[in-house]
C-alpha cells in the first residue's frame, strides 16, 4: 500500500502517519516527488488492511498494491486445481458440460431433460429445486421433492447433479442429494452461506455476482476455501451493464483473467449471460476458445412450456447442435495447442 | 403485456399464441401495423407472468406493461406509510437521522458515539454487530456482545437502535435487541432473509443492492410486506457505476422516483453513497432537498482509529455541523412547502 | 507514479526500469515490502506520462498518483472562477438559470418560451439550433434560422443565449449569435471542437459525457483552457448506468467533487439528467442544496407539441413553480451558510 | 409503438390521444386489460417518432416496438455485406486482420511494424496519424507526415491502410492516403463526421462508442449509409462497465447480436477491448469462435518504447503466435461449419 500525502501536508502529519504505521508493527519507506510525499507500507497485509490510513491528517489518497485473497491466488498454488466430483473431473483440460432446465418442474420433465442431456454428452444435470426469484409471486421451486427427482435422474442416467443452495438452513439437505452445490449470483456475497457451503465439504460452483468485480469474486471464493474446502469452481454468468439488448453482458475477459490470477477452474453460463437462446451457441463457442473449463447451459424438453427462463433455454435439437459444435472445437483446441 | 410478432409470423403462429393465452384463462386483443401483429394480453398478472410467451413460434419480443409488486405500490396504498418504532416515527414529514459508527468496536467507543449522536440531535444509533466484509480476513463484528453494547447505549441515551441482520439464523437474536432490523445491500436479494425479517415483525430498513434497479428494490420490499409486515423503510446507499472517484454513485433521483411509485419512506445514506467524508454533508443536504425522509450517516468519535470505513466517517465536529445544516434546511422546507 | 514490480522481478529488470526512467530526465525512489519492489518516479508529469512503463520487463502494474490536468485544478487557481457573460455572471455565489425548449422549432414558439423564461426569472435562454440526434431521420434543427430567432429573443427579453455548437465548421457562426457556446455530452471528447470553442473566445458550457469520469471531464475542460480561454463552466447532465427508470443517473456527487477538484463553476441539468418531468423540480432543489452554481432546465410553452424531448420538458406552470422553489431555497442557503 | 394509459385516465384523455395520432395521419388500435387502456399506433415510423405522446394527458408510458434504423438492418438486406477495399474483402467468410502500432511514431518504426504485420499474415496495417487523447498534453500524432509514412508502408508491403479520421476538415486529407477510414469510439456520435465520412465514399470502420448501445451503434452506421455509402464495417472494442481489471469490457455478445440484426461485417479489437496484452490472444480466439469477420490488434516492434498504449501492444513474437493460432482456428471453423 502506498499513501499519497497532500501537496500541503505538514511535517507533523507525515511524522504522525509514520508513527501510527510503525506502532502497528509495520515499516515504511518515504519518497518525494511531484510536490508530494509518498509513504510505502511494508508488512503483513492483514495488519495493513486494518489501518484507517485514509483519515490520518494530511493524507490525500491511498493506493492499494495487492489484493488480500490468498488461498485463491496463483501465488499460493501455481498448478491448476482439478476437482473430483466422484468420477468426473472439473478443470485440468477437459471440457465439462452442465445441462438441464432452469427449474425442476415435474418428475416427467426432469427425467426427459436428463435423458436428452446424457445423450448429447453432458456430464452434469443442472436444475433448480430452490429458485430465488425477483418477485415473491413467481414460482419458487419444488424444494425437497425437486431434489428427489434430481437424485432419481442421476440413478437413471449416471449424470452428476449440480443444483443451487439458497440459504444456510437447507445446505445439509441439498448436500445430501447434490454432487456440486451451486451458489447463485444474488448470493455471491451472502458470506454465511459461503461459509456453510465450505463446511459442507462438497464441491461448490460459485457464480459471479451481477455487479461483482473479479477481485470481489475471488474474495468470495476465499470465504469457501478458508473453511478448508478447496473444491471450488467459478462460474461467469454475465454482469450488469447499460446494454439492454442482452439480459447481461457476458464477460469472457474475466474468464481469462481469473485463470491467470487464480488456480480455480472456470465454467461459463452463456444462457444467463445473454438471456437469448440464439446467442447461446456462438457464445459457448467463444467461451471454449477463450479457455473455459466448462459450460452450463439451460435446455428444456419443451421451452415453450417452461415455468421460468424459457426465452433463453435451448430446445433438444439446439442443445444437440451446441454439443456437437463445442465438442469438435474442444477436440481441435486440445490437439492444436 | 404486449407481444410483438415477427414481421414474417405465419397465421398459424398467431393462432397458436392466442390459443395458448386463452387456454390459460386470459384474453387477447390484436392490433396490426408497421408490418407487425401486436397481441395484448388481458387478465391476472400472475397468470401472465407464468406464460413463456417469448418462446412461442413467431414471437419477436414481449413488452411488459406493469410491474408485479403490489403491496409496495402507491396504487395499493395512496397515503405515505409512517412507521412507528416505539415512539419515533419514520416517514410522515419529519426528518429522522440515524448516526453512529460503521461497526460496534468496543463498549467505550459505542457509548461515546451514542452520546455524541444524541447531543447532535439524531433519533437513532446505528452500528453493526455483524459486519459482512469482502475479505474473510477483515474484522467481522462483535456479534452478541455488540448487540448488548447497543442495548446499553439505548438505555443510556434513549436513542433507538438500527443494526444489521446478516442471516436467517440470527434474526431472532438481533430482533431481541434492535428497534429496526437493517438488511444490507449485499443481502437485498437474499430472499430467505427478507422473509425471516418480515416474520420477525420488527420494522425493517431495506438497503438498495449495489446493482439493483428500482423495480428490483421494490420487489425485494414486497417479500417483506407479503409476510404481513408493513413497517418497511427503504435506504438509498449508492449504486455501482463506472465512476470511481466516489465509492458508489448516490442516486437521489431514485429517492424521488420511489416516493412516487411507492408509499414507503426512504432514507439516504450519503456515507456509503459517496465513500468520502468531504462529500457527506453536501449530499445530505441534497437528499433532504430531494425529499428524503431521513439520513443514515457514519460518525465515529475518532475516525482515524476506526476498524472499518474510517475514510467516510464524520468526526464529532463534522457531525454537529451536518446536524445543524440539515435541521435548518428541513425546517425551512417544512415551512416553505 | 509508483511502479509495482512483480514478485519475481530480477535485479536486472529493476536496474533497467530505473535506468530508463533516469534516461528520461526523471528521478526514482525505491522501496521494498510485501515481497515487492516499488519504484516511485519523481519529476515533470508530462515526461512521466510519455514513458511506457507498463511494458518494461518485470513490471506488474503502475499506480498513477496525480491527474495530468493543470489549468482546471484548484492547485492552479484556488479561488472560484466567475465568468462574465456580458453582464450576467456564472459562479461566485449567484444561482443562474438557463431555461427554454430543447430545440428552436419556430419563431413563435421561441419568442413565447423566451418571454415565459424571462418572467419566471431565468437569466439565460437555452434552445438548440443544431440538434445532434441518434437517428439520422429525426429533426436536426433549424440551423442559422434558429440562431436568428435566438438573437431576436435576446433583443426582446434581455436574456443571454446559450446554444449548442456541433462541429468545427459552424463554431464561428454560432459564436456570432450566442453568449455562451454549449458543447454537448456526445462531443465532450471531440477534441477538435473543444479547441475551436476555446479559440472562439466566448464562454463555453461543457456538458459531461454520458460515460465520462470526473477526471476525463476535467481533462476535456483542459483542452479549452489550454487555448487561453478561461471562461469555462461545466454541466452535469447524468451518466449512463444500469438503472433504466430514469433516462440517465444524475450524479450530484460529481458536482460537489468537481467543485473541490476545480475552480470552474458547475451547472446541473435535471431535465436530461432524469428524462422525467416529475423529477425535474425535486432534483433541481437537490442540485441547489448540493452547491450547484446554476440550473439548465427544459421548458416548452406546449410540451405536448414539442418536436423533441417533450417528456422531460416542463410546461410554463411547472417552470414557474420550479423557479419559485429554487429561488427561495437559494436565498435561504445564502443567508444560512 | 404502444401507449399505456394511466389506471385513472379519463375517457376524454383517451379520445384526445387518439385524435392527435389520427391527425398526424396514423391509425390506432385500442385494447383494454389489467385496468389499463393500451393504444397501439400504426403507420410510418418517422411520423410516429415525431409525436410527443409521452406528454399527452393521461399517458403513463410508451413502449417502442421497432428501432428506427433501416438501411443497416437485416430486413433491408438479408445477405451479408462484403466490402471490397481494393482487392481485399471484409466480410463474406474470410477473417481479415488489421495489425500495427497504436500511433505512427516515426518512419522507421512504421516500416518495421508493417513488415512484421505482413510477414505474420495481416491484410491491413493500422496506425494513427491523428490521435485523440484524453489529455491535451499527450502526444497527438504526426498528422500528414504520418499519413505519408502509411502510404509508403503500403507501397513497401502491399498491405491496405486503415487509419483514424478525427474531424470533418481532415476527412479529405485522410481519404487521400487511407484505404479504410476509421471512426474512433469517442466520435461514434459525432454525426457531422459520420456524414463527412459517408460522403467521402471510402470504406469506413465504425468503432462502437464506449457507452453506446447496440441500437445507437447501428443508428450511427445509418448516418453513414444514408449518405449512400454502403461500405461500412463495425468494430467492437469494449464498453465501459464497473469492472476495472480490464480497461474495457469486451462485449462479444454484441458481435453475435449485430450480425443477426444487421448485414454489416463486424471486426473485434481485443487490444483496446481488454487493455492487457496477456488477454489479447485468448480474446482474439474467442472473437473468431463467436463469428467475427476480422480482428484489429495493436502490435509494436518494441512495445516498451511505444508513445501510447504500450501496455496492450503485442510484441512481434506474440503477434506471430496470435496469427498462427487464429488462422488455424479460422480454418478449422470454415471446414467444420
Amino acid at each position: 500500500m502506498v499513501i499519497v500525502m497532500k501537496a500541503n501536508a505538514a511535517d507533523s502529519h507525515i511524522r504522525h502517519v509514520v508513527s501510527r504505521i510503525e506502532a502497528a508493527g509495520l515499516s515504511t519507506c518515504l519518497s518525494r516527488g511531484q510536490g508530494r510525499i509518498l509513504i510505502g507500507i511494508v508488512g503483513d497485509r492483514r495488519l495493513i488492511a486494518a489501518l484507517p490510513v485514509e483519515v490520518f491528517p494530511g493524507v490525500e489518497r491511498v493506493l492499494p498494491v495487492t489484493d488480500s485473497y490468498k488461498l485463491a491466488s496463483r501465488q499460493f498454488r501455481s498448478e491448476d486445481t482439478v476437482i473430483d466430483t466422484g468420477g468426473v473431473e472439473i478443470g485440468g483440460g477437459n471440457l465439462v458440460v452442465m445441462a438441464g432446465p432452469c427449474a425442476v418442474e415435474s418428475r416427467a420433465q426432469l427425467l426427459e431433460a436428463a435423458e436428452i442431456a446424457r445423450e448429447g454428452g453432458a456430464q452434469f444435470l443442472r436444475g433448480g429445486a430452490f429458485k430465488p426469484r425477483t418477485s415473491p409471486y413467481s414460482f419458487q421451486g419444488l424444494e425437497r421433492q425437486g431434489l428427489e427427482y434430481l437424485a432419481e435422474a442421476r440413478e437413471a442416467t449416471g449424470l452428476k447433479i449440480v443444483t443451487e443452495v439458497v440459504d444456510v438452513t437447507s445446505v445439509a439437505m441439498v448436500a445430501e442429494y447434490a454432487d456440486v452445490l451451486q451458489i447463485g449470483a444474488r448470493n455471491m456475497q451472502n458470506f454465511r452461506l459461503l461459509q456453510a457451503a465450505g463446511q459442507a465439504g462438497k464441491p461448490v460452483l460459485l457464480k459471479r455476482g451481477i455487479a461483482a468485480t473479479i477481485s470481489e469474486w475471488l474474495h468470495a471464493a476465499e470465504y469457501i476455501l478458508s473453511e478448508g474446502n478447496y473444491k471450488v469452481a467459478l462460474c461467469e454468468r454475465g454482469i450488469r451493464t447499460f446494454e439492454d439488448y442482452t439480459r447481461n453482458t457476458l464477460d469472457l475477459s474475466a474468464v481469462v483473467a481469473v485463470k491467470k490470477l487464480s488456480h480455480l477452474p472456470v465454467i461459463v453460463d452463456p444462457s444467463h449471460g445473454t438471456g437469448r437462446r440464439e446467442l447461446v451457441c456462438p457464445m459457448a463457442m467463444a467461451a471454449v476458445a477463450a479457455g473455459a473449463d466448462g459450460l452450463m447451459v439451460e435446455m428444456h424438453p419443451k421451452p415453450s412450456e417452461a415455468l421460468s427462463d424459457g426465452s433463453q433455454s435451448l430446445d433438444p435439437d439446439q442443445y444437440r447442435e451446441l454439443m456437437a459444435a463445442v465438442s469438435s472445437l474442444a477436440a481441435f483446441l486440445r490437439q492444436a495447442m
